[in-house]
């Protein structure tokens, strides 16, 4: 299957409501999409391996979406065949102290994987441009300096797409992944969580509050997605409707990008292979 | 004394050559400048303390300079009056293989001050446009991705500016200083460090094979000078074969640049001052 169709292109505007929430593709139901996503984490292991010997670009994947859209699962059931050696996920959360303190970018910046890794962002700088733009009185905590708050939406983006641009340009791949869920299906997920015990603990009673926010939240993510998807930094409208889609959808994404790299393992020159020879030797050479 | 000289400016190109390495201004001897630095370095805890408080600004004062230039010393002499709890500083030597698999700022990235700190970079990212320029092979231990040595020193000045310019309006000011000694004061002070015995740790045999390719390397500061003073982040070039000049001359470009921040201490608001007025009453109050 093709999947431009949920890459933001970066260079025409786009409307988020054109984008289909229960899109499924070319799987007619969650069994099929089950067997498709089982191979593909094979195959996404194999290319993590070769990766990690590679050992000249990094992968940076980043997740963004409403609550109970699915980031915590599609991370789990799309990462969990790589060796966690060569995979590290970072989650987000509502800044510490000692974050507020620096500048925006740099919890994000120096976790930013190494070459030969798979990074994952579990939410990110992007809740910047987000949860706080939603709710500016954010800003307040964030000790700016005075008159740095005009336009603050619009230099945030160039500030972003400049690191991305740099880390792009430095070896280090960005995706950038949105589940697309309906205002509908977050409605049922979330009744789930309320009912079903061993859920509860997912749920809070801001989530219904956020929930509140819905359009600005949709205005938020769409000016987002129209000022930061890059020809070097895509993001990917995923229709999130039905979990078993979203999560083949990225995996099959993740492994197209890391398919363009032309990783190979490392080539070993005559010298070390005479040294290898030699340690041969000297090993049958033993006593035992 | 005015500083503005040692600021090369934003919009023309300098060159290196006109740039005095001996001048010492109003001091005539270093009996002066001592004790003009001693009331600095007092201002200077001072306005660090009210840095602190405020709470809004980092400071990020970044050292540059040849071998022996005094970038030690000077970082001594300024900084000893400090409070250690609102000041660190990072050497960056020859980058570690952790360093190394990561993309070339993010050692730099993840060190930055925090608000109401002052950051201080002995050596830094701009070492990746200096002794890498001169020695471009150290580029191999870098992982680059293929093709992106093209046009990489013009890149790397872009990507540099990007990150400061984003410091700035986030409230981190930078401040850069070359400590602009001459070829021949850096042959007196090597012949210094090799003739006293308590100052040979400070000398490697290296050092002198660094001093043949100065003629590169000034060619390479120059350019980045060209290159990278900004409006937001401006390098000072400070002459340097009196130390006790340029540390004067240092202290009192950071005292200025921290002037003009309009720091104070943090107002108290009413609520505030009634419940100390409450404590107070209460403490008071107690059996002894």
């Amino acid at each position: 299957m093709k999947h431009d169709r949920f890459c933001v292109p970066h260079d025409k505007k786009i409307k988020l409501k054109d984008y289909d929430t229960s899109f499924t593709g070319e799987f007619n139901n969650k069994h099929e999409a089950t067997a498709a996503l089982k191979s593909d984490v094979r195959r996404l292991a194999e290319l993590q391996d070769v990766l990690y010997a590679h050992d000249t670009y990094g992968v940076l994947i980043i997740f963004q979406a409403m609550d109970a859209a699915g980031k915590d699962g599609t991370i789990k059931h799309v990462m969990s065949g790589i060796n966690p050696q060569g995979c590290q996920v970072f989650s987000f959360k509502k800044p510490s102290a000692e974050e507020l303190d620096h500048d925006y970018l740099w919890r994000c910046m120096k976790s930013v994987p190494e070459r030969g890794r798979i990074g994952i962002f579990n939410r990110s700088y992007y809740e910047e441009v987000l949860v706080t733009r939603v709710h500016p009185e954010l800003l307040d905590y964030q000790k700016l300096p005075p008159k740095s708050r005009r336009g603050i939406w619009k230099r945030r983006f160039r500030e972003i797409n400049n690191y991305e641009r740099y880390l792009h340009d430095n070896g280090i791949i960005v995706l950038k992944f949105f589940l697309n869920v309906s205002k509908k299906e977050q409605k049922k997920r979330f009744l789930d969580r309320i009912n079903r015990a061993e859920k509860n603990w997912k749920f809070s009673a801001s989530d219904v509050k956020e929930r509140g926010h819905w359009d600005d939240y949709m205005d938020a993510y769409e000016d987002m997605f129209n000022n930061t998807s890059t020809r070097y930094a895509p993001w990917h409208v995923i229709p999130a409707d039905k979990k078993w889609f979203a999560r083949g959808a990225v995996a099959q994404i993740i492994i197209e990008a890391l398919e363009k790299l032309d990783l190979h393992y490392p080539k070993v020159n005559d010298e070390h292979l005479e040294r290898l020879a030699d340690a041969k030797v000297q090993l049958e050479a033993e006593d035992e």
